[in-house]
């Protein structure tokens, strides 16, 4: 290990207050120290880098600037924060970022006064700083709020409802658009294209052009109402970009490293703004750091690295992951069915549609971050006979629940939902945690929901929702690797509604839905040990439930346990509501529905978190054994 | 009642290939046979009146011009398509709109080869069209798809999203946008504003522009080179509209009741269209006919009317609706609580908030069809103390879940959520069927859960939601009228987690959650009567639960019933969750949960809706005697 880098101005800056003792002079020095002190933290925790090497000058030059926290500063996303953290307080806390009980590697309100507004989906950040400016402007305060919102971000509808609605109420709200024609992967759709057109010329603005801008804008009332006339002559109105179109005062392309321009534009916006203004700001993602500038992703997100060299720490070679054997998979089906399309949405390689994407270019369709739209899109496809898999994270599937419901399921359309991240996902925290999927389209009619219990049956899941046509079908798989038994080349089609059991046993059944099912043959054996045979089985699906397997299960067992890595309301939710209208709940059959604690749940390790929510081997077993009041006879046993 | 109109040439148009064979100059008085049709048949069903007028002559000339259903057309939400339906095969039915067993009032798959994409929520047009014009492309296939999108709905974002997608793929794909300058109410946002100057100039483009601007479509290929290399030379853009900023040719505005100018652009884009266009007609909504030429609102919705003077049969006055009682009692809480904020997604009629606006004007925010942002506002108004109640139906706030689970309830930030329309909603089906609601909210952790049971909890829950808080709290409501029973002038905050027993029995316990609480005390009647007798409770909140309630229910009874306007996975399951964990389900105790049925069920009374589901007394009785074995011993009392 190399000694961490020598950076004897930001040892004197804690706070943003400290830093505003500076000269503007020691401002670029300042930003040096932050971006090795950040590249050396990175380096250790692993993370999301690329982000914050880009934003390494403007996040000095917010603070600089504005007073945080009474100004309040909304990261997009937040995973650009790390600086910001850095110049906020928790410098002293860096190398624990994404560490349990560490820091979050997104913003997080309940972390610091600094973080007014916690995210990690994207595209949020421009309606929170509309209500926060808003809220302002009811109790008569001052304070500036600034969303600073990456290129990709905008893609997504919300940020347009957003700044529709900033345009209309004419509030004094700063929209920084950091433009860094990245999101994760390079981004897709028209609105990249113009940004790349209006950026793409590097004749950024300078400071005279600045001053004669503003002379505009603060005339801008009397001005517009000349324009409008020679607009309203002229019958349509072909002048301004897009933001000016919705009522911004649009401001840029300014180069987001040049802490000389950057300064005196935020000066000047905030000693004079009136309404609505967008900052469009270029920066270049993986700044400043070599091995970053020069990798395709601009080291987005990293494991731990050397700094020298830049190489990055391999995960040992394990079993597949969960998304390659799905990718794998589906490639392997649509080369027997040219009508499987896939559609992502900007989640090429978190999907693995990028390996898909490599054989079948014009088969996979990239929407950018657009939930919403590549839902309906998909459903678009599906009613001209096409079989479009939207593979969609299981939380940001969230962000097109309604076109699920409306475009999808009303229809009975068969769109396919690979659904990756279900359940725990360790580093990334509760907004990436997988929980509710099953809960929110179980309960929706003529749904098939599935979820694998492990890489292979993750392959029969592609197979099946490849050849089931009926309707909608989901099938939901963990982040991380398999369990490492051997795959079969093809996957076979899964009988609809048919679980399957495992291991048989006379006394206590497990019905697993999805990866736990490893825990439960474990819980099983130690169960059986402890003198109760267990039955194992795995349930497949959430609906439509196996309904003989669950009645045989209810029958012929002193104790039913479900386990899933859900949130209530889900699988469980399914089987009880069965066991209950069958009357098989009054024969003095124990259930025990175990899933997902009520609590949104702080990074961790997964297996870590698992094992605290009683969902392991050992929490099975305990609540079997309280179930039964069993110490006495297990220990007999 | 008067005769029904004259309408020789309408007679002779069954299906659009009919309208084919009439000569150009026919169309102008089948547009007013047409015309008068739709009023005469809505004057007898009610419905969606000026919508369908606006687009008389939009709809004659798709149909003419392009060949359905090959060619598809896709109308954005649905509720202008009466006069489709009448083209399309459906006029001998077009009387039975919205009724039992009749039309949907939106478009419907299963209805017509002629409706290729359901609707009834908003801009979801785009997106499906994409996918249809992908399809095609992929298919080798040469049909046209037309999207028709009104300026309303362009305000959400996944219609953006949709543009910003299709402008990239530069798919072969005609959207029209119909703009009227209204949706339900008069659009808020920028992107009207817009519109509006677009528009107002009412410049309509003739012919000869309208081949100028061809000749540059089908070349620009080329131009656009040099336009590019002189943006590039300015350093930013400033020519084209929003429209063409994302990738669309953009054509008007187009006068959209001549007939004249409507044909020859629509051949000349189905002759010569290549990549996305975007026809801009500017229409008026109510057109043609008086009474809704002259209204504020344009009949967008009406009950049925006398044709000469469009006076609307009137409800009888019975008890007040729950919208109106939910808009008062948060009226009276605003008057103590300045902190107080309403917030709507362009339905401030719909949710009573134009009754709020009235009084507090500054503190209602219309952010326009955009629940996403709506919810994220809110969340920020609620970072800054502010009390905001974020008023959205039910299946709308499907639009904006991630927003409530990452925004809201992971920051347990305190925003309000009024939902309106919680279960069946009778004359608009299934896609405004308000069955998920409590599923996906009580799932999520720290999310307060309530359901009103009458107009006199709604406002003690108006309260209850103004006074807490510490986190996320929700209340839903029907739509329709209230049991008429008398009101507190001000409602008093409820104890969170508390329900009540609303008679006292010893056998039979009835677990009411919502408005079937009526039908519970029916049901009590009837049961006592068999010499079942009944307990009834209510159980006002889903999360937390009463568990004292619950307990005592299932200790002293011989059977529980949960009663719910909801799908599976919400209230009941909460309480079977609980149940099972206490180890309550174990002694014989019969559970039976009713839910609404797993299944989208068509538009019809909502009384007999929820009878045909067994959720009216005489189902709640039949559900007790069938799992008590009880006809016997009902008999017998």
């Amino acid at each position: 290990m190399i000694a961490r880098p020598q950076t004897p101005l930001l040892d004197k800056v804690r706070i943003p207050a400290d830093l505003k003792k500076l000269s503007e002079n020691d401002l670029p020095q300042l930003a040096q120290e932050l971006r090795s002190e950040l590249v050396d933290a990175v380096s250790q925790t692993g993370g999301h880098l690329g982000a914050g090497l880009g934003v390494v000058e403007l996040t000095v030059a917010l603070h600089y600037v504005f007073d945080t926290p009474d100004d309040r500063i909304i990261w997009d996303v937040g995973h650009q924060a790390y600086p910001h953290k850095i110049l906020t307080g928790r410098r002293d806390r860096i190398r624990t970022l994404r560490q349990e009980n560490g820091l979050s590697g997104f913003t997080k309100r309940t972390e610091s006064e600094y973080d007014p507004f916690g995210a990690a989906h994207s595209s949020t950040s421009i309606s929170a700083g509309l209500g926060m400016a808003v809220a302002r402007d009811l109790s008569g305060g001052k304070n500036n709020v600034i969303a600073v919102i990456g290129d990709g971000a905008m893609s997504a509808g919300m940020a347009f409802e957003a700044l529709n609605n900033a345009g209309a109420l004419d509030a004094r709200l700063i929209v920084i658009l950091n433009d860094n024609d990245m999101s994760i992967a390079p981004p897709t759709g028209a609105m990249s294209a113009y940004l790349a057109r209006l950026g793409s010329g590097k004749a950024y603005l300078g400071l005279r052009d600045f001053g004669k801008k503003l002379t505009s804008y603060l005339g801008k009332r009397a001005d517009r109402a000349i324009t409008r006339a020679v607009e309203h002559a002229r019958g349509y109105v072909t002048g301004g970009t897009l933001f000016e179109e919705l009522g911004f005062f649009h401001i840029g392309p300014i180069d987001g490293h040049n802490l000389e321009h950057l300064i005196p534009v935020l000066k000047n916006v905030r000693d004079n703004g009136k309404g609505p203004v967008l900052i469009h700001v270029v920066t270049q993602k993986g700044k400043g750091y070599a091995p970053a500038e020069a990798a395709a992703d601009k080291y987005h997100g990293v494991n731990r690295f050397d700094v020298i060299t830049g190489a990055q720490a391999k995960a040992p070679a394990n079993a597949p992951t969960y998304t390659n054997v799905f990718a794998e998979s589906l490639i392997r089906e649509a080369c027997e069915d040219d009508k499987i399309v896939a559609v992502t949405a900007a989640m090429p390689t978190g999907t693995g549609l990028d390996l898909f994407g490599e054989v079948f270019p014009n088969r996979t369709f990239d929407v950018g971050i657009a939930e919403q739209h590549a839902v309906t899109f998909a459903a678009g496809l599906a009613t001209e006979g096409y079989k479009p898999f939207a593979a969609i994270y299981s939380t940001f599937l969230q962000r097109a629940y309604d076109q699920v419901v409306h475009d999808v399921a009303i229809q009975k359309l068969p769109v396919r939902f690979p659904i990756d991240r279900a359940g725990y996902v360790g580093a990334d925290g509760a907004t990436h945690c997988g929980a509710f999927d099953t809960t929110f389209l179980a309960s929706l009619p003529d749904f098939v929901v599935m979820a694998a219990s492990d890489e292979v049956e993750l392959r029969h899941m592609v197979r099946t929702a490849a050849e089931y046509d009926e309707g909608p079908i989901s099938f939901r798989y963990p982040r991380g690797n398999g369990v490492g038994i051997d795959m079969p080349e093809r996957g076979s089609p899964l009988e609809i509604g048919k679980g399957r059991i495992v291991r048989e046993g006379t006394k206590v059944g497990l019905l697993s839905f999805g990866t736990r099912l490893q825990d439960c043959l474990a819980a099983a054996d130690e169960l059986s040990a402890a003198g109760l045979s267990t039955t194992v089985a795995d349930a497949r699906f959430a609906k439509p439930l196996d309904e003989d397997l669950i009645r045989r299960l209810a029958r012929s067992h002193q104790i039913l346990v479900t386990v899933e890595e859900g949130a209530i309301g889900g699988f469980a939710a399914q089987v009880l509501h069965f066991l209950a209208h069958e009357g098989l709940l009054e024969s003095g059959l124990k259930v025990r529905p175990l899933v997902l604690p009520d609590a949104f749940t702080d990074h961790a390790k997964p297996e870590k978190m698992y094992a605290d929510a009683g969902l392991d081997a050992t929490g099975i077993v305990r609540t079997v054994f309280a179930a039964l009041g069993h110490v006495a006879s297990a220990q007999r046993a």
